[in-house]
């Protein structure tokens, strides 16, 4: 089965697609969904929406996972993130692709082991568990999605998550 | 032509459709996106989405019109208002809807005549302007959605904002 893994933002969505087979997990694909600066920033919500779509329908994917949040730093980037997030639900949904949610630390622990990890520390997992290596440099977004989608493969292992 | 008004909420979407011919204002249809509780948040803002995109199919509607936020009681709230309000961006714009979005004081400004209106105030006067008073009792949600409506029509006339 194939995970899409989602780190929304307003300016840059990073998305990672993974699969298991056993338990091998394996780089399906992902990058940074980048919107202009200069776009409204209805357009660019809407960018998050449309881009997703695409990508869903050219990778397939069975299920989404996404970081929850609680946190922001102010209330200006809690309405853009947000806006963002919101966006990327509804693509997702549209797209009967059932959405999963997971704390910052629930992710963390997943890919690095504790909670606290960095983002460089996650980066460098990621690229370890998915042999990425010789694959250039991974942006923190694009990362911060395949450790999502990582997550979730993991948490299906332990737990029938799908009858909660 | 027709203008759709929108006040996003996570639990309640006010909607409200203004038509204007001449100088005239017309109440077209309005009411509240009610979104059960019970249901997963990310089911609520695909339902925002998808009960916009049902109303602009409905009414056909040629603009949107929705309060711009720069300010929430708290991030939590910012984060779930920015959800939803995500949602109201992509249905639009996903429909051809143009988006036009103004600050609480224009709203207020163009429906009351001052800024500083409470939410009572603004809906006495959407009963006055509207001819509603026979048409029971609105919601605050709804009222907020009308006025966003008027407010837009209003702005029409003065300035060419279709080219800004």
């Amino acid at each position: 089965m194939i995970v899409l893994g989602v780190d929304p933002g307003s300016i840059v969505t990073g998305y990672g697609l993974v699969e298991k087979d056993g338990s091998n997990l394996t780089y399906v694909g992902g990058g940074d969904i980048l919107l202009p600066r200069s776009w409204p920033f209805y357009l660019r919500v809407h960018g998050v929406f449309k881009s997703l779509i695409d990508i869903i329908q050219k990778y397939n994917p069975a299920e989404m996972s996404v970081e929850d949040i609680f946190f922001s730093k102010n209330v200006k980037s809690a309405l853009k993130i947000g806006h963002a997030r919101g966006a990327a639900l509804v693509a997702a949904t549209y797209c009967n692709v059932k959405v999963f949610e997971y704390s910052p630390l629930q992710i963390k622990q997943s890919v690095v082991g504790y909670g606290r990890a960095t983002k460089e520390q996650v980066r460098e997992m990621i690229k370890l568990i998915l042999k990425l290596n010789d694959k250039g440099k991974l942006s923190f977004d694009t990362s911060d999605a395949l450790a999502a989608a990582i997550c979730h493969q993991n948490w299906l292992k332990f737990d029938n998550i799908h009858n909660r």
